[in-house]
């Protein structure tokens, strides 16, 4: 990585807002931490990007989305973990849904629609379009079965189902990575594609991926704190604000990776960062803080709301009905941002 | 277009039920008008179905079929407009549920069964059927979520939350003709297929078109206007003469002419006046409405009763499960057409 | 038939389980009878099985398949009608339940996981998928009407309702028949595998085939009447024994039959089995039971409970998102599997 113009820009922004995230000086006000911190967003996110490429490079398509998806969600799960050691159980399913909705019609729609004004038709590997929309119905039957039945059952039961649907959807979810990557692997893989010289060699692609999302991390985190409080002022629910603006801002890096691979027209991968990552937000993260909860002593069960569920089961739909023929273009880009907006209109009023 | 029996028998039973509807003779009683208009909306059926095929001999079986379907709705969405100014929103939104469900089950099923009588297989392009759904898919949404928040919010935040639905929507259908009609046209137009001989030159058949679409408005109006007395007198309630008994009688000729177009193989343009038909009545004609009570000051929502909202939530699924495949036959006409059936009993006895 | 070691033990099993069940001898305590109907089950399976697969290599996949799910039906049905006569609709409705979920999820789950482990993909006619999701979906349309409606009618307009819904859907079955057996039978059809030589003669195997159905019928019979005892000390809900465990052993036979074919790479005929006997449970012996009852002066409707409503639309989802690319892996059992085991929980739990 050579000291060039963008890793001067990168490294000045992160430094910067770290400085004004810690360092409590009085013309740091909110305002200026949020501006500096978006400046600094959009330099990480470049860098995730491009390491993400760079390793997609030697390992395909998918294992390349599936280790940002991965690293990105990892951020997402320790901060949810210290939500519910705190019992705040509302916030982290809200954010589990914008999560969820998030980077079905957000990301996905950009992706579709900035990768389909450049490029008239993008085509990913239709089979796992299929397994895609039959691993989202199974979050989705997650979710509806605990809520359909909750209140026939006492609030000891409800736990007691909830721990075992997690149980059940974590194995579903290790046996899905396990027939992916190992046993139908070749069936997955999107056709192999030329893209010319790779950035970095295969070791320091690997080490760049991790530290680009370990900044992603931190950076999220400074703008994510500045954004409530920003919020606060305009007076928006919290509901709206943990299912829509934390999940954007808090998500913006990996959103940006997946428009990035879109307009290179490497498709693939930018649904493996949308949809794998919604798959791997419910059929892992949101088991293992179920699990967590228990070994706090303070059990979290999978009911969620009504608009919750609403909300996520329109997503999957939309998303497997516009991604099942392996083929995209901006108009189904279109279609998913308009569904998300529609979503994101019934939030912000509630 | 000769002097022969067929051009006799049309200008003779629609001027004879012109007569029949605005002279208030005493021989012409109700029963006496039904039948004529009955006789006369044959003809002009034939009339539009004559006119279509032979402007999709020149504009391809879409654009054929899209100009038969808005030429159809243009005369349901000034009826409907005179409703809403009389704030008579009840049953605008039972014509337009009858309108959808009348085009997805009704016209597309007796399509399918009678084209697949004749042909033992039918096909039309499949990516066209996959944008189908996706777009009923959508109207479904624009649906079900401003239903699920209603009773959460004002009805003040109801109207306003169904304006700007109805601006998406609108917005997502004008995108949506840009993307068919223009920069994917060829990716969405079916096999080029010898017709023959066209019965007009090309203005001959847009002009023919048109008139045969004015001509079908007012059938259908004095029709309708005598329906509604005859099905009084049986005892029937308004929201299953709306909902049925308007949809079918008013869009009668719509109807024969998927059915026409089916039994001449042209099952694309069948297709296209069935769904491309229900489309435009959710996307644009509903949402149209919408604005316009606005503009009168007295709003319309979007929220629709459950049992619409299941009606046209099980219409669009079987409609999408049957014509994804892009390929058709009678028993596939006869599942909608049994669909139809459970939903107009429904809708009778309740 | 040759007196071998199988055809010994099928037959001593069998008359063992049947004096066990019929002469109350004391050693023939619940449990013992339990012990020697388990035995017996697995011996006359295998001869279903062996039947099913002879009678398949004279008439292809899906009429074997077929003959297999009618005559297992043909039980059910009659067991079902004297509880109907008694007025039992709450059990009969929750084994309509169990057999249709049994079918879609365990069954299929079954075939497709352990045929999945020999064979790394499996094929059968995607055309044939395609009607059966449709088929499905026309299912649990005819239960979500009903639901919908039946708080808005009286007792005596819902039992119309679904004496008409009933009529409608035994004329679609038939329909059906007429459209899959005789004027689209090729389209339908999967491709010809040579299977080596089969055990008996064409005749021989359709007697064979009656033979074990009837040995199937009475064996599980026998079985079921020990079950709900032993069910019974252990606490279980009557909805929980009609649902799951009736459904289970009930149908433990045609289970072992279709994972049998799978295992022998004739998917065609296992979905056939699976999902050929859903359909047949959910559109001809469930109508015709509302018929029966009827006859019988005290009319049962097609009102399920939410509970059942939820099981039966989420198992049809699962089975059409995973059978409709008409091809299947052990990871498509897995989730299916997994979905029964979620439902099955849910139904323990409430």
């Amino acid at each position: 990585m050579k000291l060039n113009g963008f890793t001067i820009g990168l490294l000045v922004s992160f430094i910067l807002s770290a400085v004004a995230h810690y360092i409590k000086a009085p013309f740091f006000t909110t305002t200026v931490q949020f501006i500096i911190s978006c400046i600094a967003i959009i330099f990480v996110a470049g860098f995730l990007g491009k390491a993400t490429e760079s390793v997609a490079h030697y390992s395909g398509e998918r294992l390349g989305g599936f280790l940002n998806a991965t690293f990105g969600n990892a951020a997402e799960l320790i901060i949810s973990i210290f939500l519910v050691k705190d019992g705040m159980f509302g916030i982290v399913k809200a954010s589990i849904t914008g999560s969820i909705i998030g980077n079905l019609l957000l990301v996905l729609g950009l992706s579709l629609f900035l990768g389909g004004l450049k490029f008239k038709e993008q085509k990913f590997n239709q089979n796992l379009a299929s397994y895609n929309s039959s691993l989202m119905l199974l979050a989705c039957i997650a979710l509806f079965v605990p809520a359909i039945f909750a209140s026939s059952l006492t609030s000891h039961e409800n736990s007691r189902f909830s721990l075992i649907v997690s149980v059940l959807l974590i194995v579903a979810y290790l046996l899905w990575l396990l027939f992916s990557m190992v046993t139908h692997k070749n069936e997955l893989a999107d056709e192999v594609v030329e893209h010319g010289e790779p950035a970095w060699s295969k070791g320091t692609s690997i080490l760049m991926l991790f530290v680009a999302t370990v900044m992603v991390a931190f950076e999220s985190e400074w703008l994510v704190s500045t954004i409530e409080s920003v919020a606060h002022q305009f007076g928006l629910s919290e509901l709206f604000i943990g299912a829509f603006l934390i999940a954007i801002i808090g998500n913006a890096a990996e959103h940006s990776a997946a428009v990035l691979m879109a307009r290179k027209n490497r498709i693939g991968a930018a649904v493996e960062i949308a949809v794998g990552s919604s798959l791997q937000i419910a059929l892992f993260v949101s088991p293992v803080l179920v699990l967590v909860s228990f070994l706090f002593g303070n059990p979290m069960n999978l009911v969620f709301t009504t608009f919750e569920i609403a909300a996520i089961g329109v997503a999957a739909l939309i998303a497997k009905s516009i991604s099942q023929d392996g083929r995209t273009n901006w108009y189904e880009g279109v279609l998913l941002i308009v569904v998300y907006l529609i979503l994101g209109i019934a939030f912000f009023l509630v």
